[in-house]
């Protein structure tokens, strides 16, 4: 649901320089979803952020960053990827991933974005990393996974799932930075000999669309 | 910012089964907060879940998990825990952690809460935990911390902020099942002499309370 969210959904990632100014802008918040009062933006007492309060009802609507899962499949040596069948990023290839949805834990939803992205049923290894993005208010939460049985197929957000070798990664084709950053760090684990538990910071340059996938830096790199 | 926002946010953990169900209730949404008009309850085109869409501009109110980010902090082998001043769990003990905002990566953010909370300036050592909570669409990201000076005192969410060794953990005052996880995998593992990752998923037990921290599974239990 990541692509299908992402259209709709001003927090997505679906285009750079709208979502830097919309991920966290509060004054597009107008009216009170529970009691439709008219929203004022102010400090409430007791914290630090401007916040959109109900002028009526006096509930305050927090606006949180959003977790995207998704899996890094390894099979035979090689990664599984599907290449985007909407916006944004079409015709770029990435691993399957999506919003994470209430009621499913990450690692539930990343099997479940998996199934409908690439129509493949997998078991998850072990978490591999945690990327945030702290500019477009999104945290990726991936997961090493390997196939239950050795089929899969496009879903109707991908034209193509392929398996590739590690050195046949089309690094140049790829939809997202985290995607980049993600598959980069797996080829340095593999060839160090051990895959490690990663924590990073990707900080986007200013003004960068999301296919400037490049155009970023990794922070606060931690691994175990 | 992790208490008050609890103190008007539905998705909050502060109160058991009224979190249960309105956690992900969409039919809370009655409103849409970009334009005013009325929602109405549907599964959207290409989707699977009942989502609120406005009628008026069509727009979609996503309702996605929250982060709650945090510290454990070791520091001359003892860790260091923080006394609600503030319900939920008003008077138990805690790690300092709350909501992740927009614009902060994960382990900035569990460092403002534990300025906030315990007055304590820190320096992140390595990511310690990751645990779901899908009935109330939390996810608790845990970081293992030191203090940059031997200094700490209770914000204004804490009563008290105090080093315990571990033989000495308040274990039957403790405020969330998120804390008596982590802390018990925490002693594990120093017992075990490598402090190492861990994901799971923490499925509470249907009506029970937030004060009832000992009344769910860990599953799904991965460590790198």
């Amino acid at each position: 649901m990541f692509s299908t969210q992402s259209q709709s959904n001003s927090d997505s990632p679906s285009s750079s320089s709208v979502s830097v100014h919309s991920a966290g802008s509060v004054h597009r918040i107008k009216f009170c979803q529970w009691c439709g009062g008219p929203a004022k933006h102010e400090i409430p007492d007791g914290e630090e952020k401007i916040r959109a309060i109900c002028t009526l009802c006096g509930k305050i609507a927090y606006q949180n960053p959003k977790m995207v899962v998704g899996c890094l499949i390894e099979h035979d040596r090689k990664i599984l990827l599907c290449k985007r069948n909407i916006e944004p990023s079409f015709g770029l290839w990435t691993l399957p991933a999506g919003y994470l949805e209430i009621g499913e834990s990450a690692a539930d939803g990343a099997i479940r974005e998996t199934w409908e992205e690439a129509g493949a049923e997998v078991e998850i290894i072990s978490p591999f990393a945690q990327l945030d993005i702290p500019l477009i208010g999104q945290t990726y939460v991936i997961f090493l996974a390997k196939l239950k049985k050795p089929q899969f197929s496009a879903g109707p957000e991908s034209s193509e799932c392929c398996l590739f070798e590690l050195d046949n990664i089309p690094f140049d084709s790829l939809a997202f930075s985290s995607i980049f950053v993600t598959l980069n760090l797996y080829i340095e684990d593999v060839k160090s000999g051990k895959v490690k538990f990663h924590y990073g910071t990707i900080n986007k340059r200013l003004g960068t669309g999301p296919s400037d996938i490049r155009a970023f830096t990794l922070d606060y790199h931690l691994q175990v």
